[in-house]
């Protein structure tokens, strides 16, 4: 089973409350290092079989027309989630490496 | 100034209706290559100055306390977004390579 990422991220220009919010609560914890967040949407696409291009450029298109609104979101990546990537193997918890 | 991008998904046994309804919404779409999509959530963490070792960590940190949810939620991937990825750099629109 192949997967494809679809990264979409708020257009620089328009307000982010949900980083703005993340970013002040940031402080609070300890964490002083952050001068900005951000907060978008990440899609895992699943298809049979291995990924080919027109799988990618099918995600594309799915990627412009339903899981982004062009008019305040750009879509900033999409591509094969390759099985090195540490995808779904959590860095933390029960399942971490 | 550095960016560090954060990617949390809902743990694989966690079900993910938005997930699903885009799924849904694929075919009508014509695209039907689709068999299943998960949902999740990408941050972009700004620091001052080059991306160090210790900024990995402390985002991870947050990662782990304040971006996600570890009952439901996995930090899949905690890394320096390098100036080569297309980041914030739209794929589609006004502003597309």
């Amino acid at each position: 089973m192949g997967r494809i990422v679809v990264d979409v991220m708020l257009k620089p220009e328009i307000l982010d409350p949900q980083g703005q919010a993340v970013r002040s609560a940031l402080p609070r914890l300890g964490l002083t290092d952050f001068t900005d967040v951000r907060q978008g949407k990440r899609f895992v696409l699943s298809v049979d079989g291995e990924v080919t291009p027109e799988h990618l450029a099918r995600a594309r298109e799915a990627a412009e027309t339903l899981l982004s609104n062009p008019v305040i979101e750009d879509v900033v990546d999409v591509h094969e989630l390759v099985h090195d990537e540490p995808e779904q193997a959590p860095l933390t918890g029960e399942g971490a490496r």
